[in-house]
């Protein structure tokens, strides 16, 4: 019997969990603090955490919120900023469950086509021509889905634009710590914070079960936000996030995303050289770090049923027409040739095998 | 210097936290269950605590959806069941932050006059005849803010009425548990399940702080409000979810809520008693149990600036007017006559002192 093979999840492998410290933390948390930590309060997330989060990314505590993770944040910075009249630009593609989120906020989520350093800044300023958006969202870093990094060149530019033509930009960037090769470019906000959200969280580099997300945003907005988190789930969940801070305050952050580092490494190498090896025609991102490969198809590729053929093969693939918003002008969406390969989750026996297979079927 | 006396935190007392335990459970449930706990996933809530909850309600699993707090349930459900073209019907008076979340999502909020044992069935009845409604939603024991609990008679009509019209029925009961004397009425659920959500939290059990609240309704209902949460939050908070869980198979929780009762009962007794002597012209609502006391002052009070002058005496209150929807047929919202008194965070004497403060303004 075939092995099935997954590249659906792009989640954390359950040997990526610091799984004793954080019970330990979880424990030292609720004891240490438990007037605060189990009452109703903290609306703009657990102080010590914040004051550790200001100091970390050099901005004020007011200008921190820190909810249920930052899928949730999304929600209610895309419920304040857009509307039934507004639309909202993405990468194209783009992290599904956001695009999801902000169809359900906004008029429109239309996609700008994601090149191999980033959004397209042509395709953006011609977008800008048209209409102004409530809002651009990007995973600068190590794209989700496509592994995609945004160049200095184009995050200069960006800033720029957004003050020009008065948008937010948010920049979502949950992977950008998991660098396997590289230098660091500097966050949208580190070159003109007046219009950038700033969006992460430690699901990828604690557990995504704690569900603690954070923004960084100017303060008006942080203010509005938290109150309309309020209003919706009138205060976080604490523990978890005590735990986070007592996590990073024993000073075990740090390490844990080197032990990360090292257990990802040869998997994102693996997965790299056989997209290379066994995928040549197709147009690939290789990036330098993060959950995600992924590779844009040849147009002569067989691509149909391409999932259904897959899992008679033993290989599981996400739809890739789930990662492609509303296109901006009327073209096709390359969907049925986009395939994300995830592969932190997967062992390189699994990663070269399931490579394999997926050359096979086109 | 006057000691302020605080009227208005309808929370537990650090001293209701069973601090020392729920550090123990964290660390055991994140240890004992980390690939489930510390991952995505869950998004019904985490298994175990279903299991035992449907247990308890004598419902089936996929009767049950647990998420982060149940402010965020209702939120969900009504987003789910109203919109912009719909109304929906509450106790006048009510939980101000339920109100609020009504009229983020309905076009309107009404409430119906609230009566010794529970709102007017009458002006219920009267108000169907006009529109019936997306739901209605009842604190049936130890009502949020007045006390008052819902009588058994009134929970049948209720049911009945609901299946006749075709409306759903919330009945939040989160202060179900802390009888302080007499017996429990059925749920109404247990009188007609057919048309009824039940919500409730471990947040006056347990804590506050860790934000688990659950609903159980007819399983499609369940479906798609999970559907909106996965949409909203990806998944909930699983290590304190967890850890009531693991409180509860430890057996902890029955006893707990005995300690819970030693505690609030004699300051509930001796806020009940401290109303009927100073306030005894009020309309007073002293229930059998729960967080709450309340009293309806009477038309010849001077309730000029209460809040204000409250304030200036040591006193804090609630404003009145934040518990009431809007009226269903244009009468006049006794708002300022209508003082909530929470009991279970003020000591005894704070108590005494409180009320013969409060007497001393009319």
């Amino acid at each position: 019997m075939t092995e099935k093979i997954v590249f659906t999840r792009g989640v954390p492998p359950p040997e990526a969990f610091p799984t004793e410290q954080m019970g330990e933390c979880f424990d030292a948390a609720v004891r240490g603090d438990a007037a605060t930590v189990l009452q109703y309060g903290q609306q703009r997330g657990y102080a010590p955490l914040r004051r550790q989060l200001a100091e970390e990314y050099g901005v004020s505590e007011t200008e921190i919120l820190v909810g249920n993770g930052s899928l949730q944040l999304q929600d209610l910075v895309a419920s304040y900023l857009s509307g039934p009249g507004t639309v909202v630009y993405t990468e194209q593609p783009s992290y599904d469950r956001a695009i999801k989120t902000f169809r359900r906020r906004a008029a429109q989520a239309i996609g700008i086509p994601l090149e191999e350093d980033g959004i397209s800044v042509d395709r953006l300023e011609a977008a800008l021509e048209r209409e102004v958006p409530a809002f651009v969202y990007l995973v600068p870093d190590f794209q989700n889905p496509a592994g995609a990094t945004l160049s200095l060149e184009k995050r200069r530019r960006i800033v720029e634009l957004a003050v020009e033509h008065d948008f937010w930009v948010i920049e979502d960037v949950p992977y950008r710590k998991l660098r396997y090769e590289g230098e660091d470019l500097p966050l949208l906000r580190e070159i003109d914070a007046s219009r950038v959200i700033t969006m992460s969280s430690f699901s990828k580099l604690l557990s995504p079960g704690i569900r603690v997300g954070f923004m960084i945003a100017p303060e008006p907005l942080i203010d509005a936000v938290t109150a309309l988190g309020e209003d919706t789930y009138l205060a976080p969940v604490l523990p978890t996030q005590a735990a986070v801070a007592e996590f990073m305050g024993r000073g075990l952050l740090g390490p844990n995303i080197e032990r990360l580092k090292e257990l990802y490494t040869p998997r994102w190498k693996t997965m790299s050289d056989a997209v290379r090896r066994e995928l040549p025609d197709a147009q690939a991102f290789i990036p330098g770090g993060g959950f995600f490969v992924s590779v844009m198809l040849p147009e002569d590729a067989n691509t149909t049923n391409l999932v259904g053929r897959g899992k008679d093969a033993g290989l599981v693939l996400t739809p890739g027409a789930a990662f492609f918003a509303d296109p901006g002008d009327g073209e096709a969406v390359p969907g049925d040739r986009f395939v994300r390969l995830p592969f932190c989750a997967v062992t390189p026996g699994q990663i070269e095998e399931g490579v394999k297979r997926l050359a096979s079927l086109l």
